[in-house]
């Protein structure tokens, strides 16, 4: 392959180990990764993820985080929804929940099952549980539509005052569950609310396209698999990673113009229309395949709801590039994730785990984009 | 306006960027804040909230926090109850019972309903939960007034040995758990413990103002959207803070002589005779409007119950003004979470939260007023 023998080469002048193979490229550090795909630029060689453009990612974070002196942001730290948490899981949706908070948004929801309500609502006074979901197991047959129905009236109490409805962490495989989901999204389409779809979502999603197709403020955030299964279900093909950057646009085209941020070595995030990439900082605990440690992909959504509010703004820096604020949202998150799971890294290494990673938010943001 | 004008020439003079309006004016340091303050003054110019004078703050709160050695003190720490938490809300109720021992309670009890209780327990050993209250789903119409009954008795069983009765953080709206919280009222003022009212339990006494009204024990603390309907209710008016000294004053006196604490950039505080504002310290992350994370204007109560004690005792120092104890009990409180929640933020930054300044209320408390 000729990206595979250029990397070689470039690594081979960079001073690098020989011995060099396609798999220690995955591997390099970050500083390593940018030298090779600047020297591979200059060679007029085709990267291996296209002709993505990296995105001028602390900028963009710096642009789309409000300050906090100035009134005229009041109001504007945002609320978000996280529907998601059953039974089985909670740890999900108390991540996304927590990590808004951390960032600096307002308030944080979390609509779920009854079981699952008071396990969430114990690992943080800070979050406002509501346990409304049901699952089958709980639901007689002639209790389905009045039940859901309930469930509705709940999540539309609130609805008008979310800028985020986060989809999907922890949410389970369960089908009266995930049917009463479902009118949870199409009315949080009708109230024009930004969805962020993750997880258990997706998997609902992926089975039910009609949900976001033609929505431009629907937002997913697939892993290895659950990208895997869109491309396979929507194109009809296996990943094809030495197209990633044309996969990703066609897959957001097909679905009707959705954002999708695929999370990998670098993120790639299209609107259908521009591909992005992030490839700054990131721990090598993902790197090196020890699980899907940054699950805190909906960090994005509280940096949607600021970067659609303030891309609005007459005082907008016009000059900021991607315009649709979907894509810039998930630029400046995931960037913030990557440093805070390099931050995280460096301090536990090996025993790195979500909840150090959401400890090092805060930090991160400060080191990016000071208080002033 | 002659009030932005005049704050444009003072700053000016204090070397303070041009640009200045009445918007930053609300934004400037708590130092700047008080030097424009004084040279308004001295000008003889009405300030934008009107004459009301800076309360003496830091000496009061150390002057009402009793020391730790004095024999004669003991018993004094204070007890208080906070009435509220319900199946949807936790965190509030824990925050109020939590803050009032980090500062040096003895006891800290939480009357909540039975699926408040074991959430609310897991926060905490410290705190003493009774689960006694109910809600409407899970009460009988035929059940109610034995089961209102038996949760009166169990309050009463407490009432005479509370030094004050927080009233409302977490509460939530249902009719019949409201219908039990206004007859605790009512014995709490047959046993002459102070009550102070926030959250859901200013839903309920704006609904219902004879509950408080001509109490003087009484003390109210609203935030912005509470203070609103109290205002329209009452004044049948809408806020102006243009006279917001005047507006407090005149809602102080309709209500029949409550105390009330308005927190704002500067917290406004009024027993309906006269009117104290506290200025000092302040975390940005309010003030750019992220949340009502100072939830914690409970912390007064325990200082109301020291205040009570103290200005009775004959060692009392009569030079300290204001006389009466619920206003002194709010400006040390707010003095103390507003110094609190600087510390909070100097370390956090913009991922600030409540817990984070409560773990700073010994600190501050220590700073202002050390133990000897």
């Amino acid at each position: 392959m000729i990206c595979s023998g250029v990397c070689s080469l470039m690594l081979i002048k960079l001073g690098v180990n020989s011995g060099f193979s396609a798999r220690s490229c995955m591997l390099a550090s970050p500083a390593v990764f940018r030298r090779q795909e600047f020297l591979i630029r200059c060679l007029g060689v085709k990267s291996m993820a296209g002709p993505t453009s990296e995105a001028d990612a602390e900028n963009i974070l710096r642009a789309i985080t409000p300050p906090l002196d100035h009134s005229k942001h009041k109001g504007q730290a945002g609320k978000i929804a996280v529907v998601g948490g059953c039974r089985e899981y909670t740890g999900a949706p108390y991540f996304a929940a927590i990590s808004a908070l951390k960032i600096g948004a307002d308030l944080s929801h979390v609509f779920c099952t009854k079981d699952a309500a008071p396990v969430i609502k114990s690992y943080s006074p800070e979050i406002i549980v509501h346990p409304i979901l049901e699952e089958s197991y709980s639901v007689r047959d002639e209790d389905r539509a009045s039940i859901s129905a309930k469930v509705l009236a709940e999540v539309d109490k609130w609805m008008e005052r979310f800028d985020c409805l986060v989809v999907g962490p922890g949410l389970g495989r369960d089908p009266f569950l995930l049917d009463c989901v479902s009118e949870i999204i199409k009315h949080a389409r009708e109230s024009n609310v930004p969805i962020l779809i993750d997880g258990d979502g997706l998997f609902l999603v992926t089975n039910s396209l009609d949900l976001v197709s033609g929505y431009p403020l629907a937002v997913l955030t697939p892993n290895v698999n659950e990208y895997k299964r869109l491309v396979q279900k929507v194109l009809n093909c296996e990943v094809n990673d030495e197209d990633a950057h044309g996969q990703i646009l066609s897959l957001a085209e097909q679905i009707g113009g959705v954002t999708i941020l695929r999370k990998g070595k670098s993120d790639l995030i299209t609107d259908s229309k521009t591909v992005k990439s992030v490839s700054i900082y990131g721990s090598p605990r993902r790197c090196s395949g020890q699980g899907d440690i940054l699950s805190g992909r909906q960090v994005v959504a509280i940096f949607i709801s600021w970067a659609r509010k303030l891309t609005v703004a007459p005082d907008w820096d016009t000059r900021i590039s991607p315009k649709n604020p979907t894509i810039l949202g998930c630029i400046a998150g995931s960037t913030l994730l990557r440093k805070a799971a390099s931050l995280a890294f460096e301090d536990k290494k090996r025993s790195t785990l979500t909840t150090d990673i959401i400890e090092c938010l805060g930090r991160s943001l400060e080191d990016i984009c000071p208080v002033k």
